[in-house]
């Protein structure tokens, strides 16, 4: 088997490209060849050699170089700043090159539907959405035993993402990470909000498949910072029920906490990623734990093809993020006309990346009107 | 040591009389002796019988044997429907005799008032309010950190309390616990926010030393139950803090899960009843845990005096009630003028019982109101 | 209903006489009424005047007057040093006073032949040990689950007690608790093994129902002690499985923590007392964990009849050793001939204390013997 | 930056091969160019297509042609069963070539001290052991706050290893790893204690820097079963202290579950793999627990440099591994004079691999001999 070779775009300064790049060649059948790493000429090409990658000075280049034949890329990775995604993932599907973007995808909501439109309109150009923790198979099996009616009619979900890292000024500091996730320019209206709110959001939204109505929401910041570092919101979701979504990044004693607790007519379901390796279901009576990749007859096949070990060695985020690099590499694959793909699971895309504009949008809104409820 | 003798209002009928009577009696200082145990005079001569104590048909009649000196009494404990704590707690204040009460404290704001304004004018009358979690060492540990500045300024409190045995219509099929909480009449203007919302806040406040001033509320019911059985606020602090206050009874999976995280500028402490025996401190590196009964100095005198059994030996929620009732009998022998009684620990009274029913005012309202925020 | 009426020997200078005085009183249906509560007159006096109790300076006394008629018993509890038990069990059982003896039952094998023949004479005279971790609800279901065939016959057992302290030399800087725990004249020729050692045996083979052929042991002491104070046995179940049996005071951190692992053929069930609300079973795919007092069509009904506040109100250690006293209450009202006394459930007597003694000469055996297999 | 080019024996037909190629493949540093992946020549040209590398029938034609120049490797990873360990680790470390060997390194003792001569002997040829716990960082911590004085003289370890998926007769079903596992051809003296109790050794051993002098044993084997599937053993350190080791592949409802508690004479530290973020270190009082990656002062540098993602992103079993090809990686790349290698951690090697085959043969003839202690 050929590895599929993979473009990144940013990520040279941060650390969330090296994980990405470990993401990408752990299974050993992908590999990062190419970068237009960093938007510093010099840094990008430093990063390049350190990497033993191809270097780029522009992510344009590198898929003009791809367009001319001189490079191969079966796909591109973005790990940029929130205000680049637009303009980058754009270029890369209308050229043709399917991408894994990070989340949040863009930065204003006209942007996420231009982005949808050209995704809807290539069909067979993949476009992935790194929402990392929906690779977490305890979670995708929460989704199946959901559909498979496992817990009825869901009445409330509580979903939540703590952190304590911007408990202090970090950005003040000289914080790279804090930097530009302070800075409304970068991340765009809403700081906890699009860096960790939208993940708590889309985690209970694809595990429930119930879309949101609207929102009312507390959003603050300590003093000295621009945009929300704790971001609270209340939700009618799609079905009438109710959404609780905490994220905080002055939570300190919180490293990476995400979450939810999804509560249903006749049953309910837990997980958390502090302990991603098991799912709990309540009855009313008993709890039972379901664990990563042990065999029950609960667990759709589609599923196990995503398992590496047996269970008890845990996969971790490092697995969950590659889970979605998977199920892009499966589509690719099989639109390349490979034989023998295993199916490929159906992890957040682009109309998760418009949900998560829109509510971003409505919770700010709504915290500045003192909580009125905004329709989404 | 002469035993106090407690009577007893109410408790003949639901389970917390027991509960009560086990509080009571564990200590072996206190005894139950007499009670007005049920409003149907037959029933409560039967568990007057049962629990071998002198029965009433009325507690006016026993208040009045007591004033006429025909029977012994230390204190009263109120275990009635909310909406009889007012007249019966005022009843005995006002004939100088101290009272338990559980909460919430009334069923109105004006009530409230009005058994405030009488416990304040009557000094040598102790007046407690059965806030359970209070009495829980690590909660009373957690408070005294918080005063000797071990986290700084506080800013989010998240608080909560999930139960799941309301998630049918239980009220509809002879349960009696159900059928008083979930009837306007006798609970008053919240059912979830009333049996539990008000020990989340009080958990939160008291351990915190910190006001409400507004609060912004979404309170759901099932449908064909009339007071709400999902209960979410945000809140102001007094010092400008936010308050998220989750509470639920159609939580199925949750039994009695209430606990708090405390975020401060320069630590978190976290304490949830299901590990009631455990205090987790947060600095953003590591966290250290303390353990109910542990030596370390950071625990003044005061707390020491209340641990029965030595560390790792759980004490748990009766012995949690049961320290309510030792602060009660250690301020009721000291007025009695008896020596060597320890010092009495300040836990909740009549201001927590004015302040909950401010609380479930305000939420109700803001909730009518489609999450305006209310000021208390 | 009349409460039955306790005299206590022992248990007026360590903890442990409180911990009992307030497992019999918070049920309200038993009470301490009079003690010998310490070898030295005037201490016993003393503590006969706080606990509020008639005083006796010798225990013999006490049943002299329980005789003649002057003193109302319906049991007593001993609480002394090990070496007194068996003198003292046995003066009461031949008066024909019901008894709960603390663990171990006495000094030698030779004793507890002795307490066993005249237990087993004096039918109408029960007689209880305090094994006070059989009377965790959970613990209770176990053995339930175990007789109705759940996990298949049994393999292997672990059990454990562990504890830090006995860490330094306590008993050398006035520890009271340590220094009749390490004097081999008051305690015999175990120290771990006879302090919590006999308990992690028991707790085992009572919940299997499993009986003992044999011991390989280890046992240490740190320089400087008498007795072990580090307690490690492999044996030979009655069934041919393993059982491993560590037990340790010098564990630097764990506070009283004693649990089991037992595997059967078919699955397996692990409970521990610092989760005691919990049981937890495992089919080899999930994990199953039951919890105390919530209802499930597997608690036989006199389990049922043990729980005394609704799931999610922890109920612990007292309510464990109260439970204990339960059986022991209900035997004695039934023998008494009340009415609508529920069942008594099958707590550790006499039987459990001849088996205690003999393991622990067969393990101090096999210790000195350099880990041969000594029989029981 | 370079990639090291790694060659594989073995690892073609069972799981561990690709849970090998995914550790050398994830930090994007070492990519599996070549394989001899199988004895059988049809599958191992199968295996190596399927993974995209060098096919070779048998491991001497991989060596001979990186001897001959005509194959660019940088080290060898052996992962067959464990009787031909010795013999292919020899060819290499003879011909030059480094190895990551999988454990138990060796069928028999002579074996071992063989190999330990030869690696003892080609100091440029840098010899690992894949004690893949010890790539844990919190295991390396615990490591390094022992060497700190942490806890300090060490009194007694208790380490442990169960499994329960081989508590049917799965070998004798089909079951490829089971097969091999149980049979003494193929695993040498003894089953469950080379599969995993090798691991829970070292864990300890490796950890806290200690030897160990003699042991006795217990060893059982489900009917049907020819070598060891409960392995329970006592030993004396090489300090004088305890060690208790279990270890168990018919423990019900346990996966992979490792991990121990290292008790010391001021203070204890615990770990286990299904909580593998973090290390918990009593003091007799508090509870103090490190996360993986977190800042706290106490971690050296070395350690540092093993982290690959923030505190709170997970980092477990196949990063643990990775890590053991990482301390083998800075090794080689410094032996070749690369500029900037980090420094390399001290993971276990041949010495620890003799000493797994003296524990192995010691343990076994204890068992043999009814617990007589037998020294290494």
């Amino acid at each position: 088997m050929t590895k599929l070779k993979v473009g990144m775009i940013g990520g040279g300064g941060g650390f969330f490209g090296k994980v990405h790049q470990r993401a990408i060649s752990l299974d050993a059948t992908r590999e990062v060849v190419a970068g237009a790493l960093h938007q510093d000429p010099a840094l990008s090409a430093k990063f390049a050699d350190e990497w033993g990658v191809k270097g780029y000075t522009d992510y344009k280049t590198m898929i003009a170089d791809w367009k001319a034949g001189t490079l191969e890329l079966d796909y591109v990775t973005i790990v940029t700043p929130n205000f680049l995604h637009a303009e980058q993932a754009l270029a890369c599907i209308n050229a043709g090159l399917p991408v894994l973007c990070e989340k949040p995808m863009c930065y204003t909501v006209a942007e996420a539907e231009a982005l949808k439109k050209a995704v809807k309109a290539n069909k067979k150009v993949p476009f992935a959405l790194s929402h990392t923790y929906t690779g977490h198979p305890l979670m995708m099996l929460a989704r199946e035993l959901i559909k498979q009616g496992k817990i009825g009619t869901i009445r409330k979900i509580e979903t939540y993402y703590n952190q304590g890292w911007l408990a202090t000024l970090a950005e003040k500091t000289g914080n790279q990470q804090a930097s530009w996730r302070t800075d409304p320019k970068k991340s765009g209206i809403s700081g906890c909000g699009g860096d960790i709110g939208t993940h708590a959001l889309i985690n209970a939204l694809w595990t429930t498949g119930l879309g949101l109505k609207s929102v009312s929401a507390l959003l603050t910041a300590i003093p000295g910072r621009k945009l929300d570092d704790d971001f609270n919101v209340f939700g009618k979701l799609s079905n009438g029920g109710t959404l609780v979504l905490l994220a905080s990044q002055i939570a300190i004693g919180h490293k990476n906490d995400n979450g939810f607790r999804i509560y249903g007519e006749t049953g309910s379901l837990e997980w958390f990623q502090e302990n991603a390796e098991e799912l709990h279901y309540y009855d009313g009576t008993t709890r039972v734990t379901y664990f990563q990749n042990a065999p029950t007859g609960e667990v759709p096949d589609v599923l196990k093809s995503y398992g590496r070990i047996p269970s008890g060695h845990h996969e971790d985020f490092l697995e969950a993020l590659a889970n979605l690099h998977t199920t892009l590499e499966r589509k690719i694959r099989a639109i390349k006309g490979e034989k023998n793909v295993p199916p490929a699971y159906d992890h957040p895309g682009v109309d998760e990346g418009v949900l998560g504009m829109k509510f971003l949008k409505a919770a700010v809104e709504s915290s500045k009107k003192k909580g009125a409820w905004i329709k989404l």
